[in-house]
């Protein structure tokens, strides 16, 4: 029998993807504040506050939902400093009170897609490339927030046993990513497309790890295939790339444009690659090089202007 | 120049041993919700609500404070999973409060009382002897909270450079303890005192590692006046008793009582113990040993009925 998921965040740029991956195999159920996505017979879409536990209840009271993926931020990073009691009220007690309507409705498993670029924040200088049991120190509230959640996730299973994941992402990019507030490669390309000048902050030498988003969605799909329960993994492609080669990979294969550079940001953290050795463990997945996974969206964005 | 210190929780069980030992050397303001001590021309007492920011702003308006101890909770590990909202309300968003007034009226430092008892978790099964840098994953929301604290505290460092200094406490008992629901020791002292029954979750072998409040309190003085900060520091004796070894000492150095012996509480973690390392290579404290503790915290107690 087709599992049930419930998507929070189902409009957003990760939970689309998701959507597109998982709808021919499962039914459906998109939560989110607004609707973007054109109409689908095979999607249930509930408009609703994440805030307000009677919008989510609803949900739960009209289907029987097998699986929660939890992919819905009020915040971003470069936001959540400036109202954390906002950040606090609105991502951690709101899940708090989503884990509760999983129990009451007895909802068995939630797959929070948590965030590799924010929960360990600063590291040692000499190791920017991090296991799943890094320490966690978060220079932003988003990143506090999010392993605020991880850890009541745990109190959850311990206490009553609902099931969970918790996928630390690192960098996603591809299609449907249209913010021009975070995701370097996306906002590059965006701004290509729209022939606006690219504001850069800090010499480019940050190392992220840049993970297209088609492989994520492909990963979630795996895992719960497998039916893989009480893990953390980091969900990266494991090889570091600077925002000078971002730069340099676009001008290669897509062409030139204008850049603003601007001082260093000081929420961002210097330099992180995620080290997916316990994903590689479960399931073995060969990553889209980056070339093809940028040049992929260029096409798609360009298309979907 | 004297410093001016505030205690959160001045009137509890941390809060009156602190103010007694740093109250010939530094200007008190005690912060509680009721005031139990008797009055102290010394001792600047506010009756103040921890969690409507205006009781507190108050005390930042009419004083000019140094240091922040904050000692004060609203819960206790065993209650705070049956109301996570609140304990994430008036704990974890009331302390954001008070790291933002400490911003606008200048106050320099927080010394936070976490807790070394909770916020480890659930522990490799060989591996009880825990350092700081030992994974986090509670199992109660009291020491979600907790570390969720101590991650605000070292991003407000991080973004605004306010000085910290976290003290994960052990188990500490003695003077001042008049709880019957928490901390073994003087729960056994009181009732063998009040001529009570007492009642032992599980077989009596979860080691634990006491340590005495006077300890504590002059650790605190010494750590405040070697002006230590930004650093997360176990508190505790370094040494492991089992419940039966408590029951022992007790009935050893003091006398019989009854047991009611109940199934052990799934809030309680196993084994654990704090290594004190790091306290050591910093101040070379020499810990009262635990006989001499339990009958100085006994008499105590029967000459404070």
């Amino acid at each position: 029998m087709k599992k049930t998921i419930l998507i929070l965040g189902g409009e957003g740029f990760i939970g689309r993807n998701l959507i597109d991956e998982l709808k021919d195999n499962c039914n459906i159920i998109s939560f989110d504040l607004k609707k973007n996505v054109k109409s689908d017979n095979n999607i249930k879409f509930y408009k609703g506050n994440f805030t307000l536990k009677q919008d989510l209840e609803i949900v739960f009271k009209e289907n029987k939902v097998d699986i929660v993926i939890h992919a819905l931020s009020t915040t971003i990073p470069s936001n959540s400093n400036e109202n954390i009691i906002y950040d606090i009220n609105s991502n951690l007690i709101a899940t708090v009170e989503l884990l509760d309507l999983m129990r009451k409705y007895s909802t068995s498993k939630i797959i929070f897609i948590s965030s590799g670029g924010t929960v360990y924040g600063l590291l040692n200088p000499k190791q920017s490339v991090v296991t799943e049991d890094y320490a966690t120190n978060p220079i932003c509230s988003y990143g506090i927030v999010k392993l605020s959640i991880e850890k009541y996730i745990y109190l959850y299973n311990y206490l009553y046993g609902t099931d969970y994941l918790v996928l630390r992402f690192a960098n996603p990019y591809g299609k449907y990513h249209r913010s021009d507030k975070q995701g370097l490669i996306n906002v590059i390309l965006n701004k290509i497309i729209n022939h606006e000048t690219l504001t850069i902050w800090g010499d480019g030498s940050t190392v992220r790890d840049y993970v297209y988003i088609n492989d994520c969605a492909s990963i979630v799909g795996i895992l719960i295939e497998k039916n893989i329960s009480n893990e953390i993994i980091n969900i990266g492609s494991g090889t570091g790339h600077s925002v000078n080669d971002i730069l340099k990979i676009i001008e290669k294969q897509i062409g030139n444009f204008k850049i603003n550079r601007l001082e260093a940001r000081n929420f961002d953290v210097p330099n992180l690659v995620l080290n997916n050795s316990k994903l590689q463990s479960i399931i073995n997945y060969e990553f889209t090089n980056i070339e093809e996974g940028i040049i992929n969206t260029y096409n798609w964005l360009k298309n979907h202007e």
